[in-house]
């Protein structure tokens, strides 16, 4: 069993509980041409910017990014970016869609120490998980905005496992980015990839210690 | 004169210089069907996996990286490469082509301190100069695997800067790239940007010091 000798299981957010392309409907609605590419960019984007000011240390809360990677992705797929439509597709990324079995899944690990690590910052990470009432499920939110490092930075790990009071051995890590994999796992974490697209794995000489479909897989 | 007030002029190489999509041909020789997307990934996650070893502190040269990246390009296209084809796939990468004007005006700036600054390793990097025998053009071949910290890091911009015996704000660089305008902006280069296809730059709330189309905007 996956979770055997875990004494906490912690979920990465975007990508891996909540799918990030959610936001194309919204997309599509104002932009009906370009919805998919743009959606695309913008994250494509974000991730970018946030690993670029991690090396730069030039640091800005991830929801401040999100703004200028959907800024970016607007200039030059050359649509206009209105205040209102601004505000409309930033709101979806507080509303994006929790794949289907995430919550049945938490449902039944009830009963161990269950987190969230994400590079999204409180203000955009809150409102999200209490949009869909999963804060229950969760010992602790974590967010790399208290200590202003992104993943896959070591510090920003270091960070989180403060919170669980656990050897780092101890930590079942969770996340669909092959990159946040790779961090998690050279600082010392067993981690988990959710493969849900088939993807071929990074070339960082680093191997996840499994790999699953999607989340129902933690549970075999 | 955009060259007016300074004391050292110092280039990029990979995209500046030469042209990284030059080794289509090469792509296309072996893999007629997906030379291009292969070369367009290799690129992609060369940049992607030093930017990710960079925060990671799990630094590999670039040449080594560059190899990564070819091998999951070839992965994710669904290709075999062979040993041979890996070959003379990476061996394109020491003859990328110099874009037309670069030697032209290398002459012309004859008498100014001039250097190359790349993120590619010592072992890449003089055999692709000298291959066109444009090492007598420069004062220095700065390569960031002297300090093992790739560029965006400020470290290696400051790496850079140690050699030429300047202050940071009388270096002119130079790059296509705007993850390299933004850090060495940053560190406090004035900086132009080489935008050759018209490209829409970076929000990072970071503007160059000029925009030239080709490096023949440097004589203005």
């Amino acid at each position: 069993m996956i979770i055997q000798n875990t004494k906490a299981i912690m979920f990465d957010v975007y990508g891996t509980l909540f799918d990030v392309h959610s936001v194309i409907d919204e997309c599509k609605k104002h932009f009906p041409e370009k919805g998919k590419s743009i959606s695309e960019v913008w994250r494509k984007k974000q991730l970018e910017y946030s690993f670029l000011r991690g090396l730069m240390g030039n640091y800005r809360p991830f929801w401040s990014i999100t703004k200028d990677a959907l800024r970016f992705a607007c200039k030059s797929e050359n649509v206009e970016l209105t205040g209102t439509i601004e505000e409309a597709l930033l709101g979806s990324y507080l509303k994006l869609k929790p794949y289907g079995e995430a919550e049945g899944v938490l449902e039944k690990l009830k009963g161990h120490q269950l987190a969230v690590f994400s590079n999204g910052s409180e203000d955009m990470l809150h409102p999200l998980i209490e949009h869909y009432s999963l804060q229950t499920h969760f010992d602790y939110l974590i967010s790399v905005n208290g200590i202003r490092q992104f993943k896959p930075q070591p510090s920003s790990y270091l960070y989180a496992l403060e919170h669980l009071g656990v050897e780092r051995h101890e930590v079942l890590f969770l996340s669909s980015n092959t990159w946040d994999i790779a961090g998690a796992k050279t600082f010392g974490f067993k981690v988990v990839w959710v493969n849900r697209s088939g993807d071929v794995m990074d070339e960082f000489g680093i191997q996840p210690d499994h790999i699953i479909g999607d989340l129902t897989g933690l549970l075999d």
